[in-house]
């Protein structure tokens, strides 16, 4: 049976598996602290993935998804914030395995073409995927295939500006939606109400589910500005889905309601037809998956 | 000489002319009332245009733009709001004269698309353009192929949310860029802070010139949300290139500064990197000479 490996190399952790040409995982989902040896550690992975799948399954190619941009042009890896030691490299030139070629891909981008093959956003050719985890990342689908921009930077949609005079971001711009609307930001609202300080946006759920409104109040505004900037992707896009996805989206049913609602007052009515405004399906794996996608071989 | 006739259909008027390969307006700008039979209207314009010429041009395609969509599916109209008669025509059996095909495109998609080929963005693989003139329309050029999504309603900029509490727009959201940058936008903002009622933002331009502080104030003001704008479409599609045009761009000294100034402001640093931010170049013909790029034959 042909499988691809899929990598998704986040700012701590690792995850990979093999995939299968329908998207089955056919091995654990391995997910593991980032060592410094970032591609020994991937050749590490592969090596157990292979080994686990055993002899019936023949890899045929490796992709690796990554928190940075990829040179449209040349397929060089360019600016990775979280793995200086990425940057310049040329996965043609890296081999996992003798004879396996790698392929790379920004994680928010792998994870949109993943969610269009095998999850919320099946079928469509013109998606719009926001991923909410520590931060706000996105991928964009134009007519089948990902929008990259000039130089691999594009889809930055955690950068949209809600507030020009809104609290400085990193990125070195003001009020971006990352800043109001990421995990980091739940939590951080949460604390601004309640004077409470919290490990993340996860216990801000918990506390959500056991009834705390001012945890259900930061989900809700999380959720209502997430869905202000769908509506303005939609009418920008005019996608057949909007796919919400990334570590926030297992809590869906505390902000989608919210998130719905914004669309729906948002969105131009024509380009509201049909839409489909949706959670991902693919949880964790979904960076893997779409690793796999961009493996090349 | 081969030549293409462009017709720009305005929500009152219609120009056109014939146009070079090279993009040259062959005949003069014809701009006339639109009248109730546009298709004859058109045929019209298209004979006296040919006649202008003479012999020594050869016309080999009609190109129409028009303040609506196109469904790239079908390439049938979809809707126009303000000439509903077009609604559902196919190009493909409309005929200004004998053996002449007609293609058909949004009208700023139709501006982009010269000002990629002729304009301020000549030479861009990947172009952001906003039109600024009653309302706010955008076009955008991905990879060198417009964007259209689904349904042809992609693009549309002026339709970005500004403030998700703002006024009520007539696309039925709230708070859309086009309720606070537009040229309508320009003159009511002069209004609501002088009492003073003006025919349009021309007339704010001639005041903001005169040294009118308040004029000049809401030019920056316009200038700055389209800046802002702008820095979040640069971060979604990392282009080579933003185009400010329509009639607005002819006053581009009024408020370029303050659109620069903010496209700085909020535009991520690697994407900033070599981005041109620029007013259109191609004035009033920027619709005709899309549309001549728009023909079929």
């Amino acid at each position: 049976m042909p499988a691809r490996f899929g990598a998704d190399v986040g700012g701590t952790s690792v995850r990979a598996a093999l995939v299968g040409a329908d998207g089955a995982l056919l091995t654990p989902l391995l997910d593991l602290p980032r060592s410094p040896d970032l591609i020994g550690q991937l050749a590490d992975l592969y090596a157990e993935s292979a080994e686990r799948a055993g002899s019936s399954v023949t890899v045929v190619g490796a992709g690796l998804a990554i928190p940075g941009a990829v040179d449209p042009a040349t397929g060089r890896i360019g600016s990775v914030p979280t793995a200086p030691a990425l940057r310049g490299l040329d996965p043609a030139e890296v081999r996992l395995a003798p004879g396996l070629p790698l392929g790379v891909c920004n994680d928010a981008n792998a994870a949109v073409l993943a969610e269009r093959a095998y999850g919320a956003a099946r079928g469509a050719r013109h998606v719009v995927g926001l991923f909410v985890g520590t931060g706000v990342g996105g991928g964009v689908v134009v007519d089948g295939a990902l929008l990259t921009g000039r130089a691999g930077l594009a889809a930055e949609i955690g950068h949209l500006v809600v507030d020009p005079d809104g609290p400085p971001c990193p990125c070195g711009g003001r009020g971006c939606l990352e800043q109001y609307a990421s995990g980091t930001a739940i939590a951080a609202a949460y604390t601004a109400a309640t004077g409470r300080s919290v490990t993340g946006a996860a216990e801000v759920a918990l506390a959500a589910r056991a009834g705390d409104p001012q945890a259900r109040a930061a989900y809700a505004g999380a959720g209502r500005l997430l869905g202000v900037a769908a509506a303005g992707l939609a009418n920008l896009f005019n996608p057949e889905a909007v796919v919400l996805g990334g570590g926030v989206a297992a809590v869906w049913d505390l902000f989608g309601d919210d998130l719905v609602r914004a669309v729906e007052r948002h969105t131009m009515p024509l380009t509201r037809r049909g839409l489909r405004v949706a959670p991902g399906r693919l949880g964790r794996a979904a960076g893997v998956l779409g690793a796999a996608l961009a493996a090349t071989g």
